[in-house]
């Protein structure tokens, strides 16, 4: 994509190039946005970057690797002393810290580790404990966290100490003694707030929060919903464990679509540009391999009518027609299921509509194609296979027929399909895709070598 | 989708449907979420809700009507006094606000805005002015703004005064004299700061910002990688216009994905559960129509193979596992290609390469499924269809091979074409669907047919 927020690596290369002074050229840097900043590290030798670990403070160049991919982030932490890594490490949101983490190397990962602030330490070992699909796995332990028992002067100091540390600062929360949570702050709230007002007046208690242990598909749509800067993320005690921000938010909700996206297509992860062959290979071959298979039982059904296609070789040339316009038709269908099912929790009723629409519309949709197809069709093979009016009109009757029934089917295997395996509690979107192209493979063989046997072959008795 | 989180429903219905004075029921619907609050609302009666309306207080309503959805707000509106509607309007986001009064009925709209404050007013019509397309239209003019000459303690208490109106405090926008956008304050760096600490020194003097009138699609990926809490959205002056926030930013990017998704599937749009038939009719018709047209071109194209058929019927059996194993091979391809063009731009050596490692990819992944399906069809058809060895191996061969060109040729297409469309300036995920098929079906049947005609029929001379 061009860039067309303004382009700043031009003028900060020529900053860093410059020969100014240490304390202007640092200056001249922190009037620019930690995210253009990370953007030009890749672009600078790596002499040139050794002079910006000098030149930056700790906690610029940790918000620089917030924004840095983790792979170039390892590999600018080799570049520099390993105490000042680690203290860049200690300042960075754990989740952002755990996946730099985890791209260094496992000797240097160990040294790294064991140089962190112990704090930092224990949060980062706690975030690694969820697995990849917990929330608590991408959770940030870098947020504001007063008791419930302070006066609203108490917790504007408590606020600006940690507010050093700690960037999340829109929200904060309370805990009571016992460290259970017990509600939030909004920071504006806290800010318009008169001193000698009771810091109880200003606590959401009923505030949104999850469970670190839950599945981040099962939650994500109802973060999203809340749209709050940080929601927090609780133990199986209710004790606080860290928080989501929104940042955070913004890339499951794209890694999520990314995913299904994917899978709709076929590929059972979405793919990266600089992933090796391999990686992609298995990626595609795994449902490359279904395909195959559920293709061979479509080839041995068209197999028992070669004696009607060897009777009637024209109907032949539009069998790959109506396959495509049911799998189309299917597609369409799975896709809005999927949709509809990912961002709404369906009543039994709900799905019976969606069920009865999807007919509707496959029905209406079949309807206009197949008269579409049954006039133009009838005209080329009249015109072009020097074939009778009533032969040519009688096939592609047949054809149009076969294709309104077959877009009927299709609309309603592609949505009861994916509403089944959310039922059994499969992924729709990985489970649909290959179903419902050989259902409807099946589907649109049978219905169209079937009707050319029956009406044009026994009742007609046509014969090619 | 269940809900994952704490479901507050019943406990809130329970205060709501009780007898307790306003004031103590005011309190106790104060603890909770705005969003569950407005989760709330379609399951009371429209007394219930009028009763809520006079209890809660200006500000928590117009929150709830934030994360209410616009059709159910404006019958909300309509429950109560015009008066109340347009003061709870006024104080909601510019960006909700405009989203709710197009919803209205026009007259009723009409008596609002007059009744809107006059600053909110010259907001909603500014917002209004903007395309659907353009990101200007989905910002808001909720946000603190100071000029630049003032000091800390000014600040703060600037700060203070308009928090009471604003939401969006995390960001602190600085402005010349002249209006022009000047930089941005971190709230968190403002708050840390001690009273005689220079302005100017917290200051992001090249903090990111957008043009009102640049388009939505185009800067989204840039907007997402800052993840601020708010971006400056200016007008071709520089001068700040609003802001657009990171709960704008989720929607946006849910939106630009749900769009592609959509019509990766063969949708000109993502559908809504709600839409009535014919809007989603109208979203599906135009491919299937236009795909309905390709179809008949691959049609013709497999009547000139007639003879070939004709001679040797059992080929026909598998033509729809070789059109469509090469229609999924490129449906992979596309979506890759149409993934890594959305977030990355790509330099012409990185084109280059993404295409060969497709091919070598569908290479791969052709030879293996070449090999596979030569070794099982040719098994097949020796058991169950009666033919000689040689004759079973002879046709499973030409369809390993046919199967493997094809493969390879449908990664190269769905690699070039979405390159090509990205080029002349074409949205890819919207053009490259259908003639992705059609090319890849034309592809196929002409390797397999012409294939079968000159190995089985020209050099081995067998027949049917």
């Amino acid at each position: 994509m061009e860039k067309r927020v303004q382009d700043y690596s031009k003028e900060i290369l020529k900053i860093i190039r410059s020969n100014t002074s240490p304390a202007v050229m640092g200056g001249r840097l922190q009037d620019y946005h930690e995210n253009d900043l990370a953007d030009v590290m890749p672009k600078l030798t790596v002499q040139e970057r050794c002079k910006l670990y000098r030149i930056l403070d700790t906690d610029m160049l940790s918000d620089i690797f917030e924004y840095t991919d983790e792979e170039n982030a390892a590999e600018y932490l080799n570049e520099m002393d390993v105490r000042k890594a680690a203290a860049i490490l200690s300042r960075m949101e754990t989740d952002a810290l755990a996946d730099v983490l985890n791209k260094v190397e496992k000797t240097k990962k160990k040294i790294l580790i064991d140089l962190l602030e112990p704090e930092v330490r224990r949060d980062v070992e706690m975030i690694a404990s969820f697995d990849e699909d917990e929330i608590g796995s991408r959770m940030t332990t870098n947020y504001i966290v007063i008791t419930d028992k302070l006066t609203v002067k108490q917790a504007m100091s408590s606020l600006i100490e940690q507010a050093a540390k700690n960037d999340n600062i829109s929200t904060i929360f309370v805990v009571t003694e016992q460290q259970k949570f017990y509600g939030a702050i909004n920071l504006k709230e806290l800010i318009i707030a008169r001193r000698d007002d009771l810091l109880e007046n200003l606590v959401v208690t009923s505030y949104p929060y999850v469970y670190a242990e839950e599945n981040i598909d099962e939650c994500i749509e109802e973060l999203k919903d809340y749209s709050e800067d940080s929601i927090p993320v609780l133990d199986n005690d209710n004790q606080l464990l860290g928080v989501i921000t929104s940042a955070s938010i913004i890339d499951l909700v794209d890694d999520e679509m990314g995913d299904d996206y994917a899978k709709l297509a076929g590929l059972t992860a979405e793919e990266d540009l600089k992933e090796p062959l391999k990686e992609s290979m298995k990626k595609r071959l795994p449902w490359l391999i279904i395909l195959l298979g559920l293709g061979m039982v479509v080839s041995s059904v068209v197999g028992i009518f070669e004696k009607v296609v060897t009777a009637l070789p024209i109907i032949m040339c539009f069998q790959s027609l109506i396959l495509d316009m049911a799998g189309n038709v299917g597609t369409q269908s799975l896709a809005v299921t999927i949709r509809v099912l990912m961002d709404e929790s369906l009543t039994g009723k709900q799905k019976l509509e969606l069920v009865w629409k999807e007919m509707r519309i496959g029905l209406c949709n079949g309807g206009l194609l197949g008269i579409l197809s049954f006039a133009l069709i009838g005209l080329y093979i009249y015109l072009f296979k020097g074939k009778t009016l009533l032969f040519s009109y009688a096939v592609s009757g047949c054809i149009g027929v076969a294709l309104l029934l077959a877009m009927l089917i299709s609309s309603a295997v592609g949505t009861c399909i994916p509403l089944f395996f959310k039922k059994i509690n499969i992924d729709p979107a990985v489970a649909s895709g290959p179903l419902i192209t050989t259902v409807n493979d099946l589907v649109a063989v049978i219905t169209y070598y079937g009707l050319s046997w029956l009406f044009l072959l026994k009742m007609l008795n046509l014969a090619g």
